[in-house]
């Protein structure tokens, strides 16, 4: 079965946004083993966007409209598409009852405009929106199917996930099955040459790769006539994968982060961290608050940018500032000690690097960072020296510092 | 004239890859006042290219194509398009030069198909390329004209900025000036509400808006025959907006962020600032970093994210905990008034929240933060009730705390 994408808005062609929709829909259409050949965005025009419908509509059996769902004048997408497939809009009682709620509850009145967004095409499937006023449709013809989705990603990811994927699921007259393997602490180059041999030979199930800030990801995808013959397929690749790569495995699921993960397994060990940040300023600790109810495991955290902070707050000594300097392996020790001690935990982490573009010399260039981790008795530190712009610097630095204490809590309940 | 952008890749059919290109390629051709009707993307496929290329030739004065000029049998760009025009492919003696130079800088060998890309459609105009083998081609036609440019952001980017961008404005007989306003502490719909009147008479220049979390920016855009007469009619209407926007305004300079200009701020008065952050939990601190330099304005921080982090770091007073909670317009002050103290700053500020998905109350509903700041003897406390996921929370948090950081720098200089 084919699928193919059409993007509605005058923001796009402007560049004022990014298309992340597309990546996100081609992605989960991918998944489903659905055959994408085009993807197109066309403005806020309806003469255009009827005549890139029927062009649509001759070449692909179905085609995910997004975008142009909205109450103004200028939405159209939903009157251009109805007409296509000559139907009539009417009124949907329940898309009704659901708009008056939704701007009750943002305490916004209801114009006469409002009222456009309760219309749909007669005998269309209508895919309610609980983060936005523009329900999405389904519009089943004699040979194409057509889905109307918000375009705003807060209304069309969760529609996505929880009405179109299965919808689409239930069309396709095979399962498809995919895993994610989410790696850290190992580069691209690197997993990829573990594996090789598993990639040039694999047909179905397949390996993807995909490289992320200090991560990389696997992706298992496996077809068949059933999701028993499919798991059956992708359990041996995956058990194979998992003895080559250990415990640089941080999670098979697809919706973990690597915050959450780390956040897991302190919980599970009933451990403490605290953090004590430089050049990142304040991101290490950002993404350990991006888990909902770490507070249990993280209390407080440093961000110590001056020296004079780092002795103040860390106690790290003037003298190996002095000797060793405040980008030295001895600094970052000493300011994830002096953390762990200040917060009483039992984790610190230091980070202490030069993200520049400034302030780089030979025997320091821009891009050494080092990070030191005290967990109870044990210490580590490692030197990094990362390539790209100061956000990228600073974003690897994160990842590697939590990659880091992972290790340092796997190594401290190894039994 | 028309500009239309066909994206070749199959890698972003499958969404392995957002389209950052398009996004990048559309502002830059809005910019030059090209209009742009369409965009497309399609994979590395003959046939269904050929037809995509046929369709945009009837509709557009100028098509873009990206990606497909790589060395392999799948690259198909550049053959297919000078075989629409009609042209063979002749061998240019500096792109085999500049092919044999690229690859020995790497240290690549070169490879039998590496010299497919030295061939050009005869006639055309080559785009060296100084950061890959590929390079981009401008094909004019009689009625169209085509350029062909590489897929990787760090080869097209270059090569768009300083060769595509002078050669489109050179066909442009009309100069574009276009000149960005940011503001800070009004949101979209109230800056719109504001200028209404203007932007509904706009013709030459006009205004374009564009939201961002806790900011607004506007696009003044100009078209005349010289410089000196776009900028003449963009002055007026840049001078009324400074007077109805006054300080809400915190750069004219497309490339400054809120963060920049807050820096720039402090700098100037000779000011210093920290942070206490319970839910933002050190994203403030780590936008304030990403200011080269920002070191002698900001030289700590504290992450509280537990009360009694925020009592020991903090001396927030537990009666004050206990009276009106850790999310509350008590705290947040106290919260800011501790942090100034600890640091021995000009200017604290206190962040506590609910960022969610858990955690809300009828009373205290997620969302719910508050933003205490004391910039030497004054104090101030906002209140806010932020929508969307906890990641949105967080960023609107941040953004409106620059603001009220800002807010209180401005009171605290005004003669």
């Amino acid at each position: 079965m084919t699928v193919e994408l059409i993007c509605v808005g005058t923001e796009l062609l402007l560049g004022n946004i990014v298309n992340t929709n597309a990546a996100y829909m081609s992605e989960k259409c991918a998944l489903l083993g659905l055959s994408m050949y085009y993807q197109s965005v066309v403005g806020d025009n309806a003469v255009r966007l009827k005549a890139l419908l029927e062009t649509a509509k001759s070449r692909s059996d179905i085609i995910i409209l997004c975008g142009g769902l909205g109450p103004t004048q200028d939405d159209l997408t939903k009157e251009t598409a109805a007409a296509s497939m000559g139907l009539s809009l009417v009124e949907d009682q329940r898309a009704r009852e659901e708009l008056v709620r939704h701007l009750q509850r943002l305490r916004r009145p209801i114009t006469e405009n409002n009222w456009k967004q309760a219309l749909v095409p007669e005998g269309s499937i209508v895919l309610y929106n609980a983060n936005g006023t523009a329900p999405g449709l389904i519009i089943e013809g004699e040979k194409n199917t057509l889905i109307l989705l918000p375009g705003p990603p807060n209304e069309l990811i969760p529609m996505f996930e929880n009405q179109v994927y299965p919808y689409l699921h239930s069309r396709q007259p095979e399962v498809i099955y995919s895993k994610m393997l989410k790696l850290c602490g190992i580069g691209e180059s690197m997993a990829e040459t573990e594996i090789l041999d598993l990639i040039e030979k694999q047909e179905n199930p397949t390996i993807a790769t995909y490289a992320k800030t200090g991560e990389v990801h696997l992706r298992l995808t496996a077809r068949a006539a059933t999701e028993e013959a499919a798991l059956a397929l992708i359990k041996p690749l995956e058990e194979e994968l998992q003895r080559r790569f250990g415990t640089k495995i941080y999670t098979d699921r697809e919706d973990v982060t690597l915050e959450e993960a780390v956040a897991s397994l302190l919980k599970e060990h009933h451990l403490t961290v605290t953090t004590a940040e430089s050049c990142t300023g304040g991101l290490l600790a950002g993404r350990l608050v991006n888990v909902p109810g770490i507070s249990e495991q993280f209390k407080e955290g440093y961000i110590t940018y001056s020296n004079e902070a780092k002795e103040k707050l860390l106690s790290v000594s003037h003298e190996t500032l002095a000797a060793h300097g405040a980008v030295s392996e001895e600094t970052a020790l000493e300011m994830a000690k002096g953390c762990q001690k200040a917060a009483g935990a039992d984790i610190g982490i230091g980070i202490t690097g030069i993200a520049g573009p400034d302030g780089g010399t030979p025997e320091k260039p821009v891009g050494l960072v080092y990070i030191g981790c005290c967990c109870k008795e044990h210490s580590y530190v490692k030197r990094f020296c990362f390539t790209g712009n100061r956000s990228k610097v600073r974003e690897s630095s994160v990842a590697n510092a939590l990659t880091l204490l992972r290790e340092a809590v796997l190594n401290e309940v190894a039994p």
